[in-house]
């Protein structure tokens, strides 16, 4: 019998756990941030796919199409319209970088700022892939509080002072002012300018990521930080997976080009997916717009029915605001439940929730915490999720102290 | 006037060098690994992405489509039967990662295994990217010689001594075995066996690139490394840049799920572009091997064409093998010659190659060799580029002594 070759002791020492095997999706899936299936706008991207393929299918023989490593021009020629428009940002095309989703715009943007031992400044309360990802950078990760109106300016004051005090020099404070994660908050006008104001007092750059940006149910928003100032002092990335579709991972980050030329060199994957930027620019061109507001509709009724299903079956034990938009709950419950607990038990009975501690800088503070995402799962998958997570917390944790009434 | 915000003081120490702004290709294109424009089956991409999306498209809703991290399924179904079918591997579809192109798949298995200091022998001429790569990890890089039949098993050897008389056991020996970069020489099965007999000998796994093994003109490819195990002592990487087109971003990793699950978790990305697995997936399964063999007879053309031009031009001043496939030619010139600076030199005038140097772990042996790609350009062009190239060699070098009769 052939002796099997064993690498493993050649791997690195400090890798991650290995990977469990994929058993599909929980039955009832309130995480990983998709979206709604029927409202990925299937015939107008075949149309649109078919328009561009013919007129320019042939450039797929070239890396980085005919338009270079920013990415295909009418993809960034399109968002420089829609920032404009929506964002309230100036910036060129060519001060655009399309990118492989956000996530490598996050990537993009650490890797050139962020050694073993920096400072980064984040909210207390953020996007679970940015804290794990600066973890795994040796960063030193400084939560600042942030409240109904996003990053509390005061909070920020104070730790930047006392990061001052130390000597220290944070290289960025990274924040998600439009549909903050998990809060879903709104960063007011005012409350940026305070924090510009420290950004600009302290000589520290903000990392904005508007990746939700497009999914405010009212379609109002305040102006990005990007645009507010004229230079790199905001580094802003976006998305499409919000809006469009997750899998098709494309995002972008716009910055001048003193920060973007040194942006570029680190990204040496050979271009982002090139069908995926042509089918999109020729879709959104005429699409997005009706799009996004059709689907921010549909957001918005999931989100009722969630916030519906949680009052019927946990009552007044459970807290959360409503959302100004987006695709997650971020939900409060009683100091005697452990939701990173709850989220293992919930997980057996088929329902998945994100437990808070992977969302706060602060795991502790997590833990009577949970982020429970909408956009997916039909209304009627949500009712009956809830009610077995309800079951789950009642049994394991006595909450709620009793089955409110309601229809299960 | 507003003063503008300098991050300069806070990005990384250890950047690369700012990017130039991108200025259009040169028009005499010999670099980069494009492909021919025409070979693009684009109404046969378009007619796989309408049946494909409007079958599956609701599905772009959720990360990783219905298939989970290891990616869409139908492409890993075709890849195994393709791999057995072609490379003699015997995998099932879940020990195959999909990768944004075989870059991701180098960077992935690099990055379970190399770290700072580690040593990693790969061949004495290889690809460049792989060379930077590891450069950048600051992994201790050992060339080891290459022969017509490729990796060199008695140089092999000598080098695995040498290190074992150092006390250090190289993670693994990187090879490009078939359609090696940049020489394009096939290794064949005695030769495959001595490498393996070796790396089983000294407990060092191999690290197989094929990137380019769909492009061996006739065909007749060895059976991979990969398939001559039963386990993890080869490790696989592959692509559809080289076969269908390089804008696309795909390519896959080979590995069993021993060392898949370690890989996994460094891919963290939220899946490679959904669009393009579903559309090749959808294409493949019909198209894959007759659009290969046309694309074949037309890269080879472009080779003879590139050849033809050489000797025209070169005369016997340079010296070449023919390519067993692929899309480049590894040109030998005169010691008179360093071709850093004639590289330099024929960008300029509208000629781009790319200087040995760069393609070898001892560069200074790399300044008088230079790859030159021919799958791009039409064969007008590259005659027209091979005269623009042989009058600033000849300008520069006094290479060749004179113009060679033929054609300008």
């Amino acid at each position: 019998m052939t002796k099997t070759f064993d690498v493993s002791p050649l791997l690195r020492s400090d890798l991650p756990p290995a990977a469990l095997k994929w058993t599909g999706f929980p039955k009832y899936n309130f995480v990983g941030g998709h979206n709604d299936a029927d409202s990925v706008p299937v015939a107008d991207l075949v149309a649109a796919a078919t328009r561009v393929l013919n007129r320019e299918g042939s450039t797929l023989s070239m890396y980085g199409l005919h338009s270079g490593p920013l990415g295909y021009r009418p993809l960034r020629e399109f968002l420089a319209d829609k920032l404009a428009r929506d964002a309230g940002i100036r910036c060129s095309p060519d001060e655009i970088l399309i990118t492989s989703g956000s996530l490598q715009g996050l990537d993009l943007v650490n890797s050139v700022f962020v050694g073993p031992g920096d400072a980064v400044i984040v909210e207390e309360m953020t996007y679970a892939g940015t804290i794990t990802r600066l973890q795994r950078m040796g960063a030193r990760i400084v939560g600042v509080p942030v409240d109904a109106q996003g990053l509390s300016a005061h909070a920020l004051r104070s730790a930047l002072e006392a990061l001052r005090a130390e000597g220290v020099r944070p290289k960025f404070i990274y924040t998600i002012p439009t549909v903050q994660n998990p809060t879903a908050t709104v960063m007011p006008e005012a409350r940026r300018r305070e924090i510009l104001a420290l950004s600009t007092e302290f000589g520290v750059p903000i990392f904005e990521d508007e990746c939700y940006a497009d999914l405010v149910w009212d379609g109002e928003r305040p102006q990005a930080l990007r645009g507010m100032v004229d230079d790199d002092q905001v580094v802003h990335i976006g998305s499409f997976s919000k809006s469009i579709a997750p899998a098709l991972r494309l995002g972008y980050i716009v910055a001048s080009w003193a920060l973007m030329s040194r942006i570029l060199p680190m990204k040496t994957d050979g271009g982002s997916g090139a069908l995926e930027q042509m089918v999109l620019a020729e879709y959104c061109r005429e699409h997005f717009t009706p799009h996004v507001a059709a689907l921010r509709r549909t957001l918005r009724g999931k989100a009722e029915a969630l916030m519906a299903a949680l009052r019927a079956r946990f009552g007044n034990a459970v807290e959360f605001e409503d959302p100004a938009g987006g695709i997650f709950l971020w939900v409060k419950f009683p100091a005697t439940v452990d939701t990173t607990r709850l989220a293992q038990l919930a997980l057996q009975a088929g329902v998945a929730i994100n437990p808070g501690a992977e969302w706060m800088t602060d795991m502790q503070a997590g833990k009577v915490r949970a982020r429970i995402c909408f956009a997916h799962s039909p209304a009627e998958n949500i009712r009956e999720g809830i009610g077995v997570l309800a079951e789950v917390c009642h049994r394991e944790f006595g909450v709620p102290v009793r089955e409110a009434k309601g229809h299960r």
